[in-house]
Parts: structure tokens; sequence; C-alpha cells
């Protein structure tokens, strides 16, 4: 890899001869020539330049021409201010032609999905979003129904998934999963309801779930302080798994890892939205304006939102997507497969039990011992697998060639 | 999606008691409020921005994390130059211990496949490239054999992967697939041989093909250009797809535009490699020395060497990548699904037979795929497994406990 290895040998050329061999050059073929002998030149200044460091902007300009696609749920009783969030984080009007249920309505409904897709564009760069609303979420007096919508729906989409990733043709391929869920707690509830722990507890497994605390404006600092903790404690006590935020690079810098600490240490949100615009001093900010003061939705002592904005959108996007399908859509896929195989064993066995009677000694089994055993040898080599590489990873950090498993 | 539509309501308060406020807020909470401030104002002059435009930064960023790799097949006969030029693009030495061997040898010896990996880092992107070697190539009078290694080869690559993709754990996946192919015709060639027609034939749907005519300083200009018309007409004419140059888009820079104009008429690439630094007029070039002449390798007006590695790493990496995985991967797959999906239909149509007689349908059954699948991540966790030891093993010595596997 070193220059050191390749036979040098002196030749004795002037600059200027160099020079005008170069001027000749250029004005032979003037038009092609002139940038690519300034790069040539370039590259001899940086010797030891291959060219493969321009992979980030090749996948940068890929993934801008390709598009991304985003489907964020939301869950919280009606009246939690679900709509305005939205629209104040996306800037939309999504929700302007709804008709609110009356009261007879909201008893008798059942939980429904809601699914709006908008196609935005920003500085050049397209994003399908999908927001899916669960309307009547906790207005019905038996919730069991809310979980089971929420949870089938999350299920569905990864079924769907499945099918399309195992199918002949998979050119035009559609993401519906669900990448997070914000999930609304009230700003008057004490800690999480039973509600709350038990529709978490459905999902988390399966969904990024984002906590925030709704109408955070109806809370003094200090109320808002206790609930985040009580919060953060009831999670813990009933071991919910939220989003957790990846580790940031130690390579970062200082300003990005603020940035990160800030973000980690202000979960759960507590958020103010508002669809209403003020113009406060010539300026026309985001607000809500009471008797006693406005509240600037995007002022970071009055709410998250500003921090929720950031976290969800421009730096924990394509995290979100990715925890999605490495780990919540890897475990629904590896679910399936065990009950397919397991569907398939048992189908073997009785197709053999009937083409071979019961003369024979254990020939039915012989496959299903065979996948069992099989089963059981890959799960013991993946716990050797994570054990190893937890040692590896413990052992000496200074060997920097890693083996990709 | 318009700011009209929000209700705006104008409320008087002077810029100065904002500004009183802002500065209240600062004093009160210096450390992590100028940043957020500063944000916040400027998000107020660009009303529309929502945030996800650092969607591209966010995948970019998280590739540079991930690190990439690159498997590059050369195929040419001996002598043409293989090893240089692979040692010129990569800056690398990777075949310095290497033995030529005599001519009974090359008569009597098959092709074999000969297997490079480096892990090379340029300006904190991390690149893992294998160079696919075929030494044997052409040189043994029957030259199917050469074919039938090659191509195996590739489809063997695919199958791993194809095995790897429908195995339970798919988190340590490793792409060993053939990203691009360098096929190496000789100068002193008047055209493509029949050889090189039937390996093309037996390769181009499989494999990203690019040509280059070898050691072209045996060439003058002119000459160069009627081979390279040949070369594309006897491709036109048997039909044989090499890698096709996507579209650039319209949108892109004029420089850019003109550079991917230039790659493109650049094809097949007339290349001349060297493993000797020559010193010329103070400048180190890449170059071999004539009694008429130097040969600068980077000089584009002596050879496409620059051109081929711009487009090989700087320009088109990633679309090799893509068009290997969306393309032949895809190709493959469809074909090894219908492949195993008709082998368990007459495998479980036997044991309907058997058990019913030849009155029902025959639908397909999973348990064969299962197996072989399992038995295939088997194989595959070993080998990881393997590679994990001797990495501990070549590791930190201070940690005893080596896990026993």
């Amino acid at each position: 890899m070193e220059s050191d290895s390749f036979a040098i040998v002196d030749i004795n050329i002037s600059d200027k001869e160099l020079k005008s061999n170069i001027d000749n050059d250029l004005n032979k073929n003037k038009k092609t020539l002139v940038p690519t002998v300034i790069k040539l030149q370039r590259d001899r200044g940086e010797r030891d330049y291959i060219g493969f460091a321009t992979l980030p902007e090749q996948v940068h300009r890929k993934s801008v021409k390709r598009g991304f696609d985003f489907t964020l749920m939301v869950v919280g009783e009606s009246g939690l201010g679900k709509s305005t969030l939205i629209n104040s984080l996306f800037l939309g009007d999504l929700y302007r032609n709804r008709k609110i249920p009356d009261v007879q309505d909201r008893i008798e409904k059942t939980t429904t999905i809601e699914k709006k897709t908008m196609e935005i564009e920003e500085r050049g760069v397209k994003l399908r979003l999908t927001i899916v609303d669960t309307p009547g979420f906790g207005d019905a007096i038996n919730c069991e129904d809310s979980w089971r919508v929420c949870s089938a729906y999350v299920d569905e989409q990864f079924r769907q998934y499945f099918t399309d990733e195992s199918g002949l043709n998979r050119r035009h391929m559609q993401d519906n999963r669900v990448h997070c869920c914000l999930y609304f707690v009230p700003p008057w509830a004490h800690s999480l309801r039973q509600v709350d722990l038990e529709m978490m507890k459905r999902l988390h497994r399966k969904v990024n779930i984002v906590v925030v605390i709704a109408k955070a404006d109806s809370l003094t600092a200090a109320e808002v302080k206790r609930l985040k903790a009580r919060i953060l404690s009831d999670l813990d006590e009933h071991q919910i798994q939220v989003y957790q935020f990846p580790e940031c690079d130690s390579d970062e810098d200082e300003e990005f890892k603020q940035q990160d600490r800030d973000l980690k240490a202000a979960a759960p949100f507590a958020v103010v939205a508002a669809d209403t615009v003020l113009e406060v001093g010539g300026k026309r900010i985001r607000g809500r304006q009471y008797p006693w003061g406005i509240v600037d939705v995007e002022n970071p002592r009055h709410s998250d939102f500003t921090k929720l904005r950031t976290m969800l959108i421009s730096t924990h996007m394509q995290d979100l997507k990715d925890v999605t399908q490495d780990v919540h859509y890897e475990n629904f896929r590896a679910q399936c497969i065990s009950q397919i195989s397991q569907h398939a064993m048992r189908e073997r066995g009785k197709l053999k039990r009937d083409s071979m009677g019961n003369n024979h000694d254990v020939p039915i089994t012989d496959t299903d011992r065979l996948l069992l055993q099989k089963d059981e040898e890959i799960r013991r080599m993946q716990d050797m697998l994570t054990q190893m590489q937890e040692k590896l990873k413990a052992s000496d950090k200074k060997h920097d060639s890693i083996i990709d498993v």
C-alpha cells in the first residue's frame, strides 16, 4: 500500500520542459483537457488518494433520487391535541375538515385507523409522509379494543412487507411499516395510567414508542419535571422499552454531542402545539395567547416542542427507520418463519403418517427431529456468537481491522 | 399546507420588549439557550422549513459508520497487466509475492480463483475491497473450464447471499457478491475473439462487465479508436449487455454532466498501468519510460486509466453495487425460488400420491427449503465462529479467558 514499495526512477526533465508539454496538450485539445489536467495535479499532490471517499456522497445522491418515506402513528385519547401537534410538526393542515363526533358516537364507536399520506418536498428532498391516527382511542369504555386495533395495524404492515419481501418481484416494494408511535399522555395524569401501561406493553416490542406529555402549557415547570420523573420510573418498573436514542459517536463535534445530550435529557417530551400564528413585535410565531402571557411553541423554555421536532425529523428519523427494520421487523419475521416451519413440520408429519401407516418405527419424526435439532443448533450458535462479539468488543480496541460478522 | 390557513392574530409587543424577553431567557440559562435561540430565529426566517431535508445527511452519516464493501473480479489471460492495473487503481501492492508459473504448469492447470481482501480507509471512509482474480484464465487449451469456474464463482456468491437473506438471523450478513467484472481484451486482438464472446455471454446476465483494452501503450490513437469501435459493434452484434452507465440527471451541474459524457464516450477503456513511479521534473508520476518518451498513466491523452478509475471508484461504485443487487441478484433469486418451488411440488406430489392417490391438487410445501436453509445457516455461523476465534486469538493476548467453541 505504500508508495515506497514502487521502484523510483529519476529522470531529468526540467519543469520548463514539462510545462511546455502540458501547454502543448492544452492547445491541442483545449476544451476537454483543462479540468482534467487540474484534477491530475491535485491527485498528485495527494498521493494516497484512491477516490472511494466519495462513496457516502454516492449514497447520498442516490437516496435523494429515490426519495424517502416515513410512517408515524399517533396514539392518545381525543382532545390532547394530536392533530395540532402533527400540523405544527409538519407545517401542514392535515385535519382541516375534521368532524368532532358527539358523546354518544364516542361511547359506542370502536377505535378506527385513519391514514393520511402526503408527499412533501424540502430543498429537493422528497418525503412521503404517512400519519396513522387512531381517532377513537380510549374514548370507548372498553379499551381492549383500542389495543387490539393498533397492535393489529402494526402487525399487518409487517406481514405485508414480509410477503412482499418473500415474493418474486421486489422491484416496487412500498414500505408502510410504522416507524414511530407518538404516545400522548394527558397533562392531568399523575403518572402513567393503567390504560397507558397496557397499551405500551402491547406495542413496545413492535414499534418505536416516543412518549409525549400533551398540552404541557397547563403544567408549571416543577409539575413537568415531576410528571417526567414519574413516567420514567413507571416505564422502568413495568419494563417497557420505549425508543432508545443510539449512542452518540465519540468523534462527533461538541455541538452535536451537546444537542444529543439535550435531546436525551428531555424525554419524555412535554409539548405545546398551536395552529395559531401570532404576530409578536413584527415576528410571526406559532403560539397560544393567554391573559397572563404568550406561549411560544418553539421556545425551548416554554416546551420541548422544538426538541421533539429536531429528534423526530432532523436527527433521528433515519434511525427510527433503521431500528424498525433491524429490530422490530426482524423479530416479527423470525416469529413468522418459525410459525411457518412448525406448520410445515406438522403437515409433513401428517402426510408421512398417511402414506406409511403405523407399521414403521419412527420415519415420521425423522424430519421433525432434524428440524428441531437444527433449530437448537442455530440457537446455540447464536448465543456463542453474541458472547464472542461482546468478548471482542471488550478486547483490545486498538486493533482496527474488525471482522464483519 | 399554507400558512394562510392559520388564524393570524396581531399583538402589539415591541421589538424591544421581545428582545428583553429573550435576553432574560439567555441570562437565566445561558449555556443551553444560546444556540437554540439562534436556531429558532433562523427557522422563523425560513417559515416552511420542516427539517427533513437532513435525511440524506442522516443516511450519509450512517453509511460512513457502517462502512462499505466492494468486490471486483478481473478476467483476462496472463500477461495483460491485470495485477498492475489493480495495484495502480487502488495504490496497493496486492501481488508482490506472486509466482509466475512456467509454461508446462500453465497448459495443464485449470482456472483457479484467487481472492484477496483488504480493508482500506480514506478520509474516514472504510472500504472492504475484495479482488477476485482468475490466474489460469485462457492459458489452458480448453477454455470451457475457465468459463465454468468464473460463472460458478459468481453464482456461488449469489447463492450464499440468498441463503443468508432467507435465514433466521440476518444481523451480520456479509456481501461477497461480485459487483463488477473487469474484462481484459489484449491490444493485439483485432476485435473480440471467440473466447471473449463466449465468456461474456456466460457472464453478462449475472455481473456488470466493464471491458478494458489492456496495455494500450502498444496502440496508436488511431488503432485505439478502431479497436474500440470494433469491440462495440461486436458486443452489439452478439447482444452482449455490458454495464450500462445510468442516465445522468438533468438537474446535475454542467461539469458533472460533461464528466458523465466523457466517461460514457471512453468505454471500452483503453488503459495503461504501471507499478513504477518516475520522477519527472520534480513531480512523481506513475508511468512507463520508453526511448521515445514517457507514458504518464494518469494523462488522459495517453490512456483512459484516469477515466476508468473515476468511473469505477469515484462516481459509479455505488451504482455498480445497486445494479448487482437490483438486477443481477434479483434475477438469480427469482430463478432459485422457482426451482425450489418446483422441487417442493414434486416432492409433496409424491407424498400425496402415496397417501391419497392422484385425485388431489398439489400445493407447495416449505419443508425442503427450510431444511436446506437451516443447513446453510449453520454452515455460515460455523464460518463466522471460526473467523471470530482467529480474531480473538490474534487480538489482545492479555485476555486469557477465550470461549470454547
